[in-house]
């Protein structure tokens, strides 16, 4: 057993398309936050071309510093994939074809009826001694062999392929050599900026019991969340530091865990068998794009009206003109109109309306960019929020769009 | 002058957040695809952690191989910000402070009304000889150093300061020891699958002419990007291509350079001072989001119907139920009096009607998940598109929304 925190893991990438922009690593991001979990910080990441000389440089350095050295690419039917070869020839041992992958290759091309080409047999051959990942998400299996004093991992870069195989053959194996995982946990605010979030931890960070805790926190704007991994499976200790992060946070948390929160919503407007019908302005049909991204929201959500126009304010919504004159379009009696009149022509349980000034123009020293009023007109009456967003466009579309989502989710969940 | 192919440049990017998983960097593959535009490919990117052992080897070792090593992060003001430190100890130099990189810090902080720490100061420590390069995006100065046979430039993590002094100070430098600038030319396809675009392009790429032209491909579903940078400013070379490359896509072409789809869209459409209006129903609010994230497409966007449920379709849109209970709500004739009906209820030149099946559940052995209709009704009459798409439910609604704004593009080019 290793003590995960000294366990020294290297990410090695291979491929041209990497080192020309055109395509984003995201499997290293990846893998390196599922080792987190474990307890894990990944040492070092390295990225190179579909260069013999440069890949097999990289292979012997990492390889000589690490426990395990997880690398990806190079392993596809065509010249430019190197990496079984390189592996080989850093190990000084020939390349061998091992038969059932080349059985599995076979199987699979008879069974799309295309023809198997040479060079697909290519992706049956490891170095001699390597055990060989079989990969039932793609063609290439991955192999693993010993090289310097790592154990070294090679699989296909291909997202689905890569995150399966780590699933399947990595992480257990990583778990198996740091001994029992740890008991992880994750909490997801809306809106609260991440310095404020730390200085709100500190407490919890701080506490004596919780020295050998490890939290961390991720940011995706208006999302932050907030993590922590208790390690040997301390599940009450880490339940424990939930109940305090809970009372903290309160109603800032809008998810736990893998939960996310345009299908939690949908969920419980179909638990309780309720609908939402939307009158957007600023947000231009976003908070529609995110209900309906979800699988199954046509069970909750039958219609949107993107009202631009005041036209289309009062015309579908049927928001009085005299109250546009009077207030302007932006203002907390409009979103209250334009959420009790889309609740009535959509028959729905719920209707939210949004109008505010998402920018860069069309600010005034009144109503500066990024003023936003957010309605939930409901069975017990109508809530409406007011707030100046900072930053540009998208991100005050995106965070009004959240919060309205938030508001709905407050007013149904039980 | 150094030959473009052969300057070797290595990428050196550190800190822990981008070895947890918490922050992707999204600088690098920028970098990377910007000197790819003059002719450079990068060698080898590495991430680090903020350790200064790993730094220091890392360091060492990259301005060993290379001609030049762009840093990035590590510059800020608290303890784990140690490039500076690093440097200097790989240069056998101490650090000195930069009076004018102090004073500018100075003024930033007065003009925030913030107090400066002794820790901001630090941001204006340099390695004894180093070039400071004065950071107008931010606070912390980046610097650049001789060391090996590698110039060494140091800068800041935060995307646009990095950004910024990339574009101000490094990719000036490479030009200028590159020679003159490649021409550079980038075309979009809708929906053309890679395979087929490698094809159609092949007599292109295998012209002997065409011998010292770069070409590559990035695929971001349903946009597909051909690119071809000629060395030595051949602009007209670049030109020629362009005009082949123009007869053999021809429409799929959606646009060139650095424009978009959405505000090509709403940029034709307030030329010809027109209106579009909207009624979607499996594209959930989709086209009404990629429109309004446009600034200024309040002029030629006024109405968007997300008419998810039958009744939306007759009620608001005004398409009979007869037509909804004889053909079904994914049908062409359905597509066509979404569309008609929106234009009209919106007063626009355009009216746009789509209608499919996203998926996971809800196809038919006569209407498979993947089918859309997307109907585009203007002045001249009412053109509707079948289409079958494959992928899951993301792929088929972006697809979708992209096929009804690539159809309103055609229309109103020119």
């Amino acid at each position: 057993m290793t003590d995960a925190s000294s366990l020294h893991v290297e990410l090695l990438a291979t491929g041209d398309e990497l080192l020309t922009g055109q395509v984003i690593d995201t499997n290293s991001p990846w893998l390196m936050d599922r080792l987190w979990d474990l307890g894990v910080m990944v040492r070092r990441k390295v990225l190179v071309g579909d260069d013999r000389e440069d890949l097999a440089a990289a292979m012997q350095e990492a390889s000589g510093r690490s426990d395990l050295v997880v690398m990806s690419g190079g392993l596809g039917p065509t010249e430019d994939d190197l990496t079984a070869e390189v592996v080989a020839g850093a190990m000084g041992v020939p390349l061998e074809v091992h038969e059932p992958s080349l059985e599995a290759i076979r199987e699979r091309f008879r069974k799309l009826s295309r023809e198997m080409t040479p060079n697909n047999a290519k992706q049956a051959r490891f170095p001699r001694g390597a055990t060989v990942i079989p990969n039932r998400f793609g063609t290439a299996p991955g192999f693993s062999v010993r090289l310097g004093r790592a154990e070294l991992v090679a699989l296909p870069g291909v997202p689905v392929e890569y995150r399966g195989l780590c699933e399947e053959f990595v992480l257990p194996q990583v778990s198996a050599r740091t001994g029992s995982a740890p008991a992880f946990r994750l909490v997801k605010l809306f809106a609260v900026p991440e310095s404020h979030a730390d200085q709100a931890m500190r407490p919890v960070m701080d506490d004596p019991r919780n020295a050998s805790v490890r939290f961390g926190y991720r940011a995706h704007w208006p999302e932050i969340h907030v993590k922590w991994s208790v390690p040997d499976g301390g599940e009450a200790h880490a339940d424990r530091i939930l109940a305090q992060v809970r009372s903290i946070f309160g109603d800032a948390i809008f998810a736990e865990g893998k939960d996310e929160l345009a299908p939690l919503v949908v969920a419980a407007l179909a638990r309780r068998r309720e609908r939402v019908a939307l009158a957007e302005s600023c947000t231009g049909g976003l908070v529609a794009e995110m209900l309906t991204r979800v699988p199954g929201s046509s069970d909750v959500f039958g219609l949107g009206v993107v009202a631009y126009a005041n036209e289309a304010k009062s015309g579908l919504v049927g928001v009085p003109p005299e109250l546009l004159a009077a207030h302007g379009a932006v203002s907390e009696p409009v979103a209250r109109a334009l959420a009790e009149g889309i609740r009535g022509a959509g028959k729905a349980t719920w209707g939210i309306g949004i109008t505010g000034i998402a920018g860069p123009s069309g600010g005034t020293p009144e109503k500066p960019v990024g003023t936003v009023f957010v309605a939930l007109a409901g069975p017990g009456g109508t809530e409406v929020v007011h707030r100046v967003w900072r930053g540009d466009r998208d991100r005050v579309r995106k965070t009004t769009a959240y919060e309205a989502l938030d508001m709905l989710r407050r007013a149904t969940r039980g």
